[in-house]
């Protein structure tokens, strides 16, 4: 039971030591702890999680209908592009979520341009390395306080 | 040993909450055990399966080739649109099956016009709620019968 | 006046004789007989037409709409691909309709896999040979009887 | 001379009264100062602009080439999909820059999927009204004051 | 630890039942023991690996870049039509792998003609049965002694 | 014989109860009594007639071109975006003709945005209602009368 | 009852009047009267049909498939891009026939570029005036005799 | 403050001189004139204004918002095509309006088919020259004098 | 010098051995003694020639500029679809020319169905097999001796 | 009044400093002086403007129609591929015109390798640097002096 | 007269010199001499061209047909995307043959991804350098021995 | 052994005699003499060389590799659209070349609108005549005495 969901798709735990010109340095461990201090400075709970399976998340996200998720935060990685069942649980359990990307992905292969998820939720922040994490948790925690 | 497989893809545990005014409030279970009904009053015996995960339901129709199944019903749900393995497998074991969709796709966003079962499936049914399960086991029902 | 209206569109009346391989050897006219019998032993009148002019046909559905028709199973034929004129005929009256197809058209040519009557339609039912004509017809009488 | 430069494209200056459901409530001038004030409080300078007129946006960025801009904010507005003139000139001065948009550019019309811009961005933020400003503006102080 | 990983994707578990007008009679064990005869014949070590499900190959890749894996051969099966995550796992890792189909993929659907993977191989094998397999063996061999 | 001749394609007779939303509450026999009245204002004679079926449009079409015809008016309805058969007719007369509209054809679906006659009419009038036919009339009356 | 069957499609009742620098000054009656001499010169019967109507088109040709005909020659004019029942009648009595256009289509405008008619026609001849009938009646002539 | 407001886009000063093949001889000034005794014989005021800089529209058009512009008419010459601003401001102030063009875009080259303006647009006007205007006067005096 | 020319594209000199089912038994040398009899039967002079090669078909073509040539039949083979220098050595010269082809090119590989030499050749005949070629003899003696 | 008129367009007041390693380290007063000479020494008449504002562009293009200019140097920089406008000013005046790149645009983004102007131009040069306006120069020298 | 034809295409003489980095250092020759090697181990006859002319490699295709070749290995280089015609006579000559090429064209340019010999060869091997020759003599050898 | 080489593309030998209202009338030795001169006056040596063979073409660019030729231009005529291979020749022998062009291809068909060589060469220039070639020299001679 938790305020916040953040969750992580496939290749996420790699982070820190994939492609880091692309990706950074930092870890996944370091920007879930960042993250977890951000909400409980403002007295949220939350819950992290990374998968390289699909329905690992898709369990997880249906779970959150349930235990009083209010907003997920999602990097969906290369499920970006491909999973049309991740964008049907999101709508499926119908809690506002936010887009997360480390990279520009408009900048990558064209590909990459086109999201499953982009039209269906709050809003999207890429491009900025871990901070478009952090700034995700802030608007997340500046819109459940509101 | 069955001679009806019926598999329902990703989501669909959800039916009943999810999105009821596309979906309807009927639950994957009420489904399932009209569906088994009707496979009994006609002396057939019949699974049921509901997975999230594709693996799952790749292991289950490999099974299906060697536990004497005549025909499978499946809703495939998103997969329909992103898995080519669920296509592989349903030729590669060559058992005759029927696609089924709760929603009517064509009224639905573009990219869910396009499946990769649908030419290698015996028929689709489309858009008529829950009906489009009844029908289709009426079919099997007929066909297997004959 | 009748509860329900059966269309066929043009070379359907060749049926039992054209291209038996992929549209079977029932004549229209044993469809339409089978149709009338399960319409009648649910107390339903029906009406039933066939014709290969689009005029008549577009004639036929406007009766419909002051003869209390209730809802029009329709096998547009190649009308499905060609006719704006069929889709505005279908959605100006506003009855509720199926569109019925006896081979699958996904596995045919690609112009036949794209319809102007889907996405106004209820459902679709396609490629169960007859099956699909009495299917829809089942599903005609469940829901007026409902 | 300053460190922060905020760039509003065309018809911004309508922002509170103009599709509010879209845009929401607040004034470009709450908007300016709101992000004033966060520089100021970061002990960074800022200058800001508003216009309907490309020219006018184009001389700007190039005089921020020569006065120590150090990173650019902009909500191109209709800009994002209509002129290279505004990437060339992004590029031209090669002062990093992010992209802003108040509404999620992917939930409406197709011609808003593409920017010519994202792809030379450092990151784009779409989606979450005014927050989007905002969330921006915090990384350019945390970029800059690192 | 091994200098070879070999990968078999979806459906491949079939091999030698399914299809065999298009994939022949040879069973996955018996490549796979001739793999590993070639390997060991030439001084190498090798681990072989099928599964049906995407997030396995996943993590078996992710292991192979801290387990000294040299080189990956991989028939991606289905996956290489749509899994974006296995070609971010790949090149994540940043061992060189070899691209390998049993069957013509260009003479089959037009889907089967695009790969998610192909640009980021060091080479593509396809149309030649097993031998596709066993070529590929080879140079690696040849490679990995040179 | 008459110096107009004004055609309204399929579905059209349906006017004044079809979708009054898009269409309006007006009959066609209202519009047909408007413009006979202001074509007889200005002295000039007309012919106005509706049918579902191509080839009657077609016949009087071809007809025009021996009985004086001026200038025609057209509102092809579904035909616009279905008809070559009409096209060739009217340039083969070579009468020249306005393409009318009743609703924007450009807020609607994508296949309506395609027509085969606006480049070889004279000039096209949508979305205005039934003004959309009286301000064709005028134009053909001011053209007339030069 | 005829070996041969004639048929002319929409519009090319003008023939003679419409166009004349498209598609000269010989009438449809000059050219059944060359062809009907050219086949009873074989010894051969024959049939002509013109029609601005598709459904006539398509009763005659189902009709055809019962009175003995053994080659069909078609000029569809506009139907040749817009009418899928035409090519379903053809298909559908099994009966060779010839596509013919008087005019060389593929130096016209773009959407008369496409067929539906030609990937099932024995072959097709275009561009050559009254000669195409001409050239297709003496390869007709020449098949049937041999 | 004027209830009609007619804007002229780019290049549209050189008329009357510029392509008269295309455009006509009357010049600008004498379309305005025109425009200007249509409004005032049914005693509604008017302002035009007709300018090649994007800016000037967007600015005249919000002004217009607070002016008390109940209609406006507006050709917005090759802005049409290029100008996603101009549909933004149009949007942004909500005042209904009509699209005008002097030739038939339809006719000319194919980037000339697409309208950033006419899906938002009450209705179009095209291709009638002078009379575009007077035409689209007349209804906007009908419309707001009803 | 000679009336006429026949030109046969790249892999023709095969015809008789190559693939039979499509192109049949008959051979070039026969072809050519058929046409030749045709011509000289018409008191025409003729020339013949087939080249794997594109610039001897080229430098054909424009001797043919000087030495008389009056029409040219050209079965372009494979050159259809991917040579531009044929189109223009056929338009440099300005002799008008018949395109042919043995076989049916619609219904072949989609790219079979795009030719740079259709929209200005004469006319077209195709899928008639050696009576392709004897069908353009017999028009062009028509034409010459008209 | 001059013979000739160069126009740059937007950016190019940056060139000396912008991107060098694309367009040279030379500055637009640079060029412009050195095509002054070269106009003068060939006794013809010039006048030069940079703007970044389109409207300044179609103003003076306009004003060209009526000060004897012969002939037009244009770098439309990105308005080549944004500016209908700047294509109806330069038809509108029929003053022939050549288009300029510095750059090589056919190796650049795709979006770059479309021009509103080129198949209006007289002629293009592209990728010479500097030499691009030069020889655009001398070209103009030599046909106003022809 | 060869049980084995190796056949490179345009440019591929430059080998050795041209872009090393792509292609590597190894010469033709050296190609030649180690395929030729293999051949005769095997006690197989083999002979190799080399042509710029894709009528020199049609010709030789041709001979292939009746000196008892049994199967191709053919890197057609640049052909690969061009030539139909080296398409029609590989199919023509109907003996199998293998495409191959040094690098991994799916990693270049997207118009060498296009293959006009791809879906009628036996199978494609790409990327490996020199080794996809040699690979695919070996595997040639494997069959011819069986 | 020359500094200059200047290649001429399939039909240019028609030069001055094919279609002169497109490529004037200048013969290519009047052509080739001016450049000679020009080449000279600046004491470089030049070859030229015309072939409507493309393999002609080829091979003269790989000669240049080894006889010091430093640059090259050329007209590609129709393989401009049609030729990979001369791509590969010219960026094989990594000389700087231009590619240019009589006529403006922009203006002409839409195939001639593509290049595969405008993206690899130095630059462009077309629709000046023969101008293009001799400020092409001019540009050369520029270059190499720099």
């Amino acid at each position: 039971m938790s305020d916040l969901l953040v969750l992580h798709g496939p290749n996420l735990n790699l982070l820190g030591s994939r492609e880091p010109e692309i990706y950074g340095a930092t870890t996944l461990a370091d920007i879930n702890a960042k993250l977890t201090d951000m909400a409980h400075s403002a007295h949220l709970s939350i819950d992290t999680l990374q998968s390289n399976a699909e329905y690992v998340l898709l369990d997880r996200i249906h779970a959150a209908r349930l235990d009083g998720t209010r907003m997920i935060l999602i990097n969906p990685g290369a499920f970006t592009h491909q999973s049309v069942a991740l964008r049907d649980a999101l709508t499926g359990v119908a809690i506002p979520f936010l887009e997360i990307h480390l990279s520009n992905v408009h900048a990558r292969e064209p590909f990459r341009h086109h999201s499953y998820l982009s039209d269906v939720a709050k809003g999207v922040i890429c491009g900025l390395g871990v901070h478009s994490y952090y700034l995700a948790m802030q608007y997340a925690i500046t819109t459940l306080k509101a």
